[in-house]
């Protein structure tokens, strides 16, 4: 079937099932919904601790068999001891079958190939996945299913919904007490927020937190609560602190990337969207970093302030706040220390569930509520679809993470890059790779050579047309792209499918292919 | 069937259906629960406004049947105008036999009495009730069905578990955003948290916010959030102010009722309980504030600090928490200024849902980690069992509240009362009118005629017996207060069952008979 993003979807595939091809990104908008939790085994027992010796004691309690789903969060990112801790010792007990149900997996997790090999983890899902082994080993067909790519707010939609039941939740707290209260934003291993695991400790069977820093009863702040935890058990360390906090917050100093931010900002004034109580996000890349920091002079030039801030936060957007530029942050995760130290103090700075930040299919996410989005993109084709899954080599590189919410919730979402990457490639294609977030929900592409405003977008253009803003069509940037010697030649793709790209709704807009 | 608290209970009660009967505090632990979210109608449409006009507007979009079951917390106490302005507005429009699911009523919804003698209103269930109108309407036998009387956790449970599935909760927000983001403990209407509601926000099929202060997106803190609420209409007023704050925070003056605190604290300091990290929970009443000051006062004497506070948060423990002397607060509702303040300011002072409370089905509830929990009571029988339903001439003054959660957690639970009240008449009797909460989950009498142990505590008898406390047995203080004319005389009751009173499990512990 070829579906709304015009991907031929096959109607049935192997160790998926039966697809729903992606029909519009609001088709499945409205609907009636369900939230599910099919059972859970036990309830509290009062005066029986929760609190287990070691991660062995907690197996023994869970009564493990194989195929069986265990879900990890990935808010300690690539400094993670968790999962693979979990992972090693179920696979010693000669589990298989399992289904690895992750938020995120990096390189750091690179342990647990050797699980994919070996028939031990035959089915993996996620919404985040860095470079690394993993990544490379389902780009190669080493997985015996297809890897399922969510968006954080589809993740969270499918866990409530039913559609990924959850038998184990593993949860890395960086501090817990005895009863199961828990928070990431202090102890050693200290992250922020520990958002994408909510539906996860809401819905699961069972939910085990393993902490380094076990604190009397109770733990304060109590981000996720001792109602819905089974288990607790305190090991020597959970995480590396150098890998959970993120590098990829620095503002830009390129002028040539400074420039293509000014004039997203720019558009973004010219179309209306920089007023009293703004709310938007940015991407944690330089570019993006550096248009919120110029929507911040924009703000201080006008003597105005913004609504929210949201998304993965970082420390300018800690600024803001503090600044009195932004009246609130919605955080799903701490990128710095800063923004880590900030949520845990400052009731201004509130958490969001992954569900609440961007699933479709509950009564209002904050994306919907965001005037403004600059999103990531590998590539952009000339009808505006988003690739963040996949290099143009076709390997899987990263994963939808929020982009494809925030980009259907937004008044604008844009694309900010220069035209030209590495290589020399240019990022729009002709055709992207995978689709990650479809045309529709993607507004406008500011590059180095001018903006494309997304035909749909009639508003937008009619109001920018006596702009004086650097107007093109997206064909045009990407010839402009062949001129300046884009080398793209398309990957050597085989027919085996590892990945299903799941739309925010739980349809099918796009396949992962083998990478030959 | 005679229960495990003695009491015979039919096995069909018209209106109410097939009863489970109370098997023993404990006799549910440990079973496998369910969560159950039926459906939900709609999901969110982006670019649609949640915002109504007014109450009418909102109804015409809920499409109203007979039959349906509408949820109202009680926040507002005996201030609220929200349950009146509804529940009017649906009788208005003929629809009739509905089931009226309210955390708690109180004398200000004596205009609902109407409704309940005109077939509007033919069920009603709470967790809290005052004396007024509607409590007489039903001890009088006027509620077409049985009203069902559920625990504070008792009833979160219920909710969670499907049993009491609602249709529409209606909440009153003291502010709120356009897209349902509210809070309690801010605006002119300000109550606090909103905690009691979080069960019927999360599972009722539509859920409107009814607010006075409505706020820019986003409203922040928000208690209850927008990925749960269907529809937000803006009134000019919520509440009364000098409803919504309780009266019952005076801590007594009177030296007889402070020589009773002071042996409670005895006790509690002689049984071990008055330690580092001590947890505790007290009433609201004179006697119990008492307690809270006499504890602060041995945890000065002995340089120690203990852990929570929890349950209706008054400024006492606020005071004991920004002293240092607890390092947490577990609320559930604040019945103060200050108390409200500190919940909209302090991460200290932490939120918790009544399920988090005390549900006895999920996997952990803040009950459990009580230490001691001092009890109100209007009766306690000679085995233990304590009525804070009805008076002793039958008629429904009170419900459950925490009372039974907090008794069967906490490690010593305790009633501190004056022998002899009113009348006068004595409040320990050979059988106390309604059971409440099981004597197998009260611990303690305390009076200034002695302290009686329930026999079940071998482990308490053997710790005091060199104590040089004044032990008797609850049969010589029930003797005493005959001693003392108590001037007891049964209450003239009919056949006709007006109440049932469910345990927290959901078994059924005892009814209440219509008064003649």
């Amino acid at each position: 079937m070829i579906n709304a993003a015009g991907r031929d979807i096959p109607e049935y595939i192997e160790g998926y099932g039966k697809t729903v091809p992606y029909q519009g990104a609001f088709a499945m908008s409205g609907r009636p919904t369900a939230i599910v939790q099919a059972s859970r085994p036990k309830s509290a027992v009062r005066g029986e601790s929760k609190l287990c010796a070691s991660i062995d004691e907690v197996l023994d309690k869970l009564d493990l068999h194989d195929g069986m789903t265990f879900s990890f969060h990935h808010h300690l990112r690539n400094g993670d001891y968790v999962t693979n801790m979990v992972m090693l010792a179920i696979a010693k007990r000669g589990i298989k079958d399992i289904h690895l149900a992750a938020t995120g997996l990096f390189a750091c997790h690179d342990p647990l190939v050797p699980l994919i090999e070996d028939g031990t983890i035959t089915r993996i899902s996620l919404s985040t996945i860095g470079r690394g082994g993993i990544a490379k080993a389902i780009s190669a067909g080493k997985l015996k299913t297809p890897c399922v790519f969510y968006s954080h707010g589809g993740r969270a939609c499918a866990v409530e919904n039913g559609r990924l039941h959850v038998d184990v939740a593993f949860i890395a707290a960086p501090t817990a007490d005895p009863q199961g209260n828990m928070n990431g934003c202090t102890g050693k291993s200290a992250c922020g927020c520990l958002s994408y695991n909510h539906a996860d400790a809401e819905h699961a069977d069972r939910v085990v937190a393993i902490t380094d820093n076990l604190v009397p009863y109770p733990c304060c702040p109590a981000e996720i609560t001792e109602n819905f935890v089974d288990y607790v058990v305190a090991v020597d360390s959970i995480g590396d602190p150098a890998g959970i906090v993120s590098g990829a917050t620095q503002i830009t100093t390129n002028p040539d990337r400074l420039a293509v931010a000014d004039l997203c900002a720019e558009l973004l004034d010219k179309a209306g969207y920089i007023k009293e109580g703004m709310n938007f996000q940015t991407g944690a890349g330089g570019i993006s970093l550096a248009v919120a920091a110029k929507i911040r002079d924009r703000f201080l030039a006008k003597g105005i302030r913004g609504g929210f801030g949201s998304g993965g936060i970082t420390s300018y957007f800690v600024d803001m706040l503090h600044e009195g530029l932004l009246r609130a942050l919605w955080d799903v995760q701490c990128f710095d220390q800063p923004s880590i130290d900030s949520v845990a103090n400052d009731p201004a700075h509130m958490v969001m569930s992954g569900s609440h930040y961007g699933s479709p299919e509950n009564k209002g996410c904050v994306a919907n509520s965001l005037d403004a989005m600059i999103l990531g993109a590998f590539e952009v084709d000339t009808d505006y679809n988003i690739n963040v899954i996949t290099g143009s080599n076709g390997i899987i590189m990263s994963a939808a993470g929020g982009n494809p919410d925030t980009a259907a919730g937004a008044g604008i979402s844009i694309v900010a890059s220069m035209l030209m990457k590495k290589g020399p490639t240019c990022f729009i294609k002709k055709a992207v790779t995978t689709v990650t977030t479809p045309g529709e929900t993607v507004d406008a592409v500011v590059t180095d050579y001018g903006i494309a405003i997304n035909p749909l977008r009639t508003d937008l253009l009619e109001a920018l047309k006596d702009s004086g803003l650097p107007l093109v069509t997206i064909e045009e940037l990407q010839k402009k792209g062949e001129e300046l010697g884009d080398v793209y030649t398309a990957p050597s793709l085989g027919d085996k499918i590892v990945g299903v790209v799941e739309y925010r709704d739980g349809t099918v807009i796009d396949v992962v292919r083998q990478v030959l």
